[in-house]
């Protein structure tokens, strides 16, 4: 099989149309909403999506309204070509790839936003990120009709505005969440590390450390954190990131948690870590399956 | 048949199961979503939906979002059984009739808002009304997966924001624009005709009047949109109605027109208007067919 043999749409009508089509044959649809410029941790996503449904979409769209007017949007990676080789060694039935006019007509106005969970973390410094993210994984559900869809645990705010969104609107499709998937040395995987220099890409091993680091903490019995958020920040500072956060909080409304231990029986590491213009997430989820701590 | 005909489910997993399964027939389904107390407007929707769809499924919520805190909310008139044994008469397959806390369960935090259409006519006095209402109906979209929805055209602002919101948000929904059912004397059904005292019943009767009025002015060669208002103005006032507005404005934008005949091919003219504490709303489409005139 090669490129040639996965059909590329480009207008909603006629992805709507497929999947339509596939659906009164009984056949279930599976999704992976992507911006392209794939790597190993999208293409995982793709293979949970052939194991889960009889018919995979993969929709590549760089989305203008998620990115901030001095973010990267129009040097975000980009190569269809290449993507398309990944996905034909696979196998998908179809890749969305519409472009901006196709998907932001003239006249468009209706927004879909969330009230909570966009104000932590990314949500904090990424102005209207989440709102952006929102409007077009809805639009690409409308279009593509999955019965599931399968997100990365990498954006961990990410899934959880998408699964609160899924919940909060009754939309009839099962969200998939992804385990983190990593480059050898830890690193998670991720589009934008092409941006890292040799010596920057080294150092940023760090946060995955970090994260590894701070679990081990938690497990020594540190239940404070403010001193793992301390300690964490130390670390990945002294190794040459700026911390935009490094968060102990709730995986559900991702509030800070003040004891772990005390308010969940799961805890979510969560930071955002700069190597010069270049801006890295990454996550640990971490079980407090033992009794909490008296206060 | 009777009332007891009637499927009434209060569940939207319910709901949604009930419609996947008409789907996997082949069948069509047609939604019409209500407030309840169901009138001959309402009715009329039904069996257009009746008409159009092979199951027809009709929506009792009264969606406290869309309701200011000094509206008519809680005394918005309820009469299920009543709503029930009308709808039994003409023959529908399920109700969907869910408590505030099914639509809205705690942690419930997505909105869904157009950023155009609601500044305009009715959005400029109840704020965040059409946002609650694409809200709604964008949910029971997803609960009730119809293939068709039929509105009235009484609330043409609202049948506008939902068409616009099924165009954004590329829903496979087919909008269907019922006109307006009027009583005999020419007053638009609604809900809301029962708070009128017997005296206001009587006057309200102009609103329709000055519409049609308004239509026959124009045909008589006015086409100064500031000239059509002052006049309808004026023979509301002197039947005793307030009018918070009454606008001739463009049905798709609805912005207002500057010229009658010079923009679009239709005209949209359209009011609200007070007697006492009641609000009723009325419009007329004008089709523009004649050449526009020089300026």
């Amino acid at each position: 099989m090669d490129a040639g043999d996965i059909t590329v749409i480009r207008q909603a009508a006629g992805m709507q149309a497929l999947s339509r089509g596939w659906h009164s044959e009984g056949l279930a649809v599976g999704l992976v909403p992507t911006m392209g410029a794939l790597h190993k941790g999208h293409l995982d996503l793709v293979v949970e999506a052939r194991r889960q449904c009889d018919r995979v979409v993969v929709s590549i769209f760089v989305n203008p309204t998620q990115f901030g007017p001095s973010e990267d949007f129009s040097r975000y990676p980009r190569d269809l070509e290449g993507d398309l080789a990944k996905l034909a060694d696979i196998g998908v039935d179809a890749v969305f790839f519409p472009n901006p006019g196709e998907m932001y007509p003239s006249g468009f106005q209706t927004r879909v936003e969330l009230t909570r969970l966009p104000a932590h973390l990314c949500g904090l410094t990424r102005l209207n990120h989440f709102a952006g993210v929102a409007q077009v994984v809805l639009k690409l559900f409308n279009i593509c009709k999955p019965d599931v869809a399968v997100f990365g645990q990498k954006d961990f705010q990410q899934v959880r505005v998408i699964e609160q969104m899924v919940a909060d609107l009754n939309l009839d499709i099962r969200i998939v969440r992804h385990p983190i998937v990593r480059e050898p040395d830890g690193l998670a995987m991720s589009s934008r590390n092409v941006y890292l220099t040799r010596e920057q890409r080294e150092a940023a091993t760090v946060i995955n450390r970090t994260l590894v680091d701070s679990e081990a903490w938690i497990r020594e019995g540190e239940h404070q954190p403010a001193a793992i958020v301390k300690r964490a920040g130390q670390q990945i500072r002294e190794a040459g990131g700026e911390v935009e956060y490094f968060n102990v909080c709730d995986p559900v409304t991702l509030d800070d948690l003040n004891r772990i231990g005390a308010e969940s029986t799961q805890v979510l590491l969560v930071t955002a870590v700069r190597f010069g213009a270049t801006r890295l997430i990454d996550n640990r989820l971490v079980d407090c399956v033992w009794a909490p701590q008296p206060m």
